[in-house]
């Protein structure tokens, strides 16, 4: 890579000012990066370094090879780790038009073929690793071309053409073709804790207004490098941490995952500044053996989800950086930011400029500050957040009701506008008027010495609201019934809290990550245990 | 019905209150209403008068006879006149738990077998006149009961039982079935103009919010007469002639349909104070002798979309009334009320507080004060707008996109907030910035000698907005090509209303409305005169 030489990085607010307006596309806001920041750093990866300069090169000519084996506005599925070729093939999507639609490399088996079949792309780009991941049939799920990173000996069968990844550098290079604000420019997969996983559509400007608005409000900086151990599947790795970088004119440093035993000397040894993610790897680079040089680290800021309380301020002096909350989800990111020197450790932010936040009860009238309830957002400028949910119109007006997007969380606002995340709607039931917290129900009814495993939902009251509803599996050899589970229950918490409906099963079925399915814990049947028809 | 008594009509404003929160039902409103109003009128249809309390026993039992031959939460559809019958079938739906979908009596064959289809209704309650206007296997539309209002000899093939209207009279009366605000209400066809017709899902909180808002908006009172002349199967009939009366206290006086002749003496004689609807209403009026009475008559408000701007004064004058613009759509309405005393007479009033009103460009982004853009709404409380299209997810995403309901109308805001209706987003095109009015291009390109019908669409642009198209159909005999209606148009319009593309048509299909099909006229095909490609 060129030597950075003594350009000074431009004001990274000023990019998109640069473009005359407060809206873009991602070859616009890359290409105009480029331009300004030709020789600076933008890549690092393992032992390699590419300029802005030489990645619109390699951007310029991954558009032509895909302009040429895409048409128009078709979509380029990519089922690779954290490696270059994985933000080549991002830019370059968006240079020629087309839409980046990532995988979880995680991803195997049925949900794999589901997503990849859903997706409707007609490209995917892939790494000789993941072919024994993927299905054999890829064809029959759409695809015409793969293009492969590394050298591969056979291929599965019902595979289309495959081509090595190295034919981009035969392409001839384009100019990018022109898109709006408000195009798609890639679909992300939700993680689906409560069913199927939905396809979320994203415009371009979310991936260039929202990443202005987090070096906003984070004060990120040209000579910034973003330490991006996180999946480019997701938003953290897409937006927080690469597309802030392009907007800022920083350095992305990518790695394939997070180490907590490599990271202190991956900061080391790209300088990095800034990290992103959440309370679990606090807490495992807390636990790292100290070192006396980390107050003088090169890190310098914190984009987290989730901050505990109690490790914000040792955190950030053990560390010599800024711990900065902010909450958000695939649909919509950064909805809040946090007030550098301001906020409180327990707070999620304040509403970040382009959402209205509220919470609201179950008829999504307003809450009192401070009352729990589910938080709804909407836009206060077009193209910042989902289109909907690709295939699936019927789930998307239902989060749309009332033209508010409902997230799924809950959550309070304080008197002062600031928002505090309490955690997914499902862990909590609205019981005429009461707020149960599933998690004190499933740990008392979890204490009775029947009972093995159980599972608590809400289910649809017809006098409004919600019932509670426990779903129990039996230790073998134990025999209980409702009754009796309820006497048990009357003792030890508020009355509103007792489950209604008890269902008996043999076990719960929980999956590798321990999840029941929520939806057949709602089911209602004839022959459950029903407090209400057997109370007196 | 009993004399009318000293009874105070209680303050409008109050009924909301007296439920003890600012949203309701249609079921909890009427008996709100009919508890405090036993007395009061209710109704008047021809020589009839219904009070309060002998409404609330028709729907009473109608609502019994409902409930035994329809299931919970299903659909009653409607198609009769403007006949008492509508009404008791309207809140004895709602009263039950069921939900009520008009269909325009005017509707026909084809399209009418279609809504019937879609509706999902399994009773129909319809008139002996309709049952020529109904198609004849009403059975395999998922019609399983009849309700006829009138005797008749014979019924058509394929038509499921058909009880009278009389056996209502015998069924027990029941208890509103308990519902909440945002549970559906009511079915009602959109008009379609420029597709299929939508059947919007309207919740029973609009029905009673936004009436209470139209009773605060116009000041309406216990002691008003609603002429209610307008279609029960629109909001104008049901809500803002029907449910205000409710919400005031008032009286629904209700007409068959609009008689211009007739329109005085049915004045007089109901002592009328309140009439809805158009512009064309007040130019019928109008045009009516002017008595020497006129001024003295019992008319105090009109809630009228569209009022002239030269025929308000003399208008209010000669009646001794007061002319109030709304501005309000199926989907939502009243968007905007008028504030008395203030509006001046070109505009189309104040949003009215439960939604939020913004123009915007092609992009949502919001227009400068003054100019011409998209009217975008949303709401600022639950459930006062429609819940989506039956059926049709997928438009309503579109509507709904960026989290603003579109209204596809054009219009300004001015410095004060007030809003001007411009008209359908169709009859404006846009392109590269400017925009092109419709009616301006086709009245020129229509003075051409050899032209003798012609449309104009606006068609995507690759380059972004809208390209000019004009289909055109020649005179018999005469000749002309694109090249001579270009060159005849760019002296007389400016060079971006000129059509890019023009298409030659025997004729145009005008319907017997005299609507072209927008759909077959913006598609492009190659043999299209494409100024573009043609000039030098």
């Amino acid at each position: 890579m060129a030597d950075p030489g003594p350009e000074r990085p431009p004001d990274p607010a000023s990019l998109l000012a640069l473009l005359g307006r407060g809206t873009g596309t991602v070859s616009e806001v890359f290409v105009a990066r480029c331009r300004a920041s030709a020789a600076r750093p933008f890549l690092i990866a393992d032992d390699r370094r590419w300029s802005y300069a030489e990645a619109e090169e390699i951007v310029r000519r991954v558009a032509g090879y895909l302009a040429t084996v895409a048409g128009p506005a078709e979509r380029v599925a990519s089922f690779v780790g954290n490696r270059p070729e994985a933000l080549w093939t991002w830019f370059g999507a968006a240079w020629a038009g087309l839409v980046y639609l990532p995988i979880n490399r995680e991803q195997r088996g049925e949900l794999l073929a589901d997503q990849l079949g859903r997706s409707g792309a007609s490209v995917l780009v892939t790494e000789a690793a993941a072919v024994a991941d993927l299905p054999e049939g890829l064809g029959a799920l759409g695809i015409r071309l793969v293009l492969l990173l590394d050298q591969l000996e056979s291929l599965p069968v019902g595979w289309p053409p495959v081509v090595s990844w190295s034919a981009v550098n035969g392409a001839a290079p384009i100019d990018p073709v022109r898109r709006g604000p408000g195009d798609l420019a890639a679909i992300m997969f939700t993680s689906g804790t409560t069913g199927r996983s939905k396809a979320a559509r994203l415009p371009h400007n979310l991936f260039v207004r929202n990443a202005a608005r987090l070096v906003d409000g984070y004060r990120l900086r040209g000579d910034d490098v973003f330490h991006n151990w996180l999946p480019l599947c997701h938003l953290g790795g897409l937006l927080h941490m690469t597309m802030t970088a392009v907007i800022a004119g920083g350095t992305v440093a990518l790695f394939p995952g997070f180490s907590a035993s490599r990271f202190r000397e991956q900061v080391d040894r790209t300088n990095a500044t800034v990290i992103c993610g959440f309370a679990s790897i606090l807490h495992f680079i807390w636990a790292q053996p100290p070192r006396a040089d980390d107050p003088r680290c090169s890190l310098r800021v914190g984009i987290i989800g989730g901050i505990p309380g109690d490790l914000k301020r040792p955190f950030e002096e053990r560390f010599g950086m800024w711990l900065g909350e902010n909450y958000g989800m695939t649909e919509a990111d950064p909805i809040t930011l946090p007030t550098p020197g301001v906020d409180a450790a327990d707070t999620s932010g304040y509403p970040g400029g382009d959402f209205e936040v509220t919470v609201v009860d179950q008829y999504d009238r307003p809450a009192a500050p401070g009352a729990l309830g589910e938080i709804l957002i909407r836009p206060r400028v077009p193209s910042v957040m989902s289109l909907g949910y690709e295939g699936d119109d019927d789930a998307t007006v239902i989060k749309w009701r009332n033209l508010w997007f409902h997230t799924g969380d809950w959550g309070e606002l304080d008197g002062l506008g600031r928002l505090r995340f309490k955690g997914r709607a499902h862990h909590y039931i609205r019981r005429r008027g009461e707020n149960v917290s599933v998690a004190e129900v499933e740990r008392i009814l979890g204490q009775h010495p029947a009972v093995a495993d159980c599972v608590v939902v809400g289910v649809a009251s017809p006098v409004g609201e919600q019932d509670v509803k426990a779903v129990v599996a039996v230790r073998p050899g134990a025999r209980c019934d409702g009754a009796e589970l309820r006497d048990y229950l009357v003792g030890r918490m508020a009355g509103f809290m007792v489950p209604r409906f008890i269902e008996f099963r043999a076990e719960l079925g929980r999956t590798e990550l321990g999840k029941v399915s929520l939806e057949s814990a709602r089911a209602i049947t004839g022959d459950l245990f029903d407090g209400d028809q057997t109370a007196e």
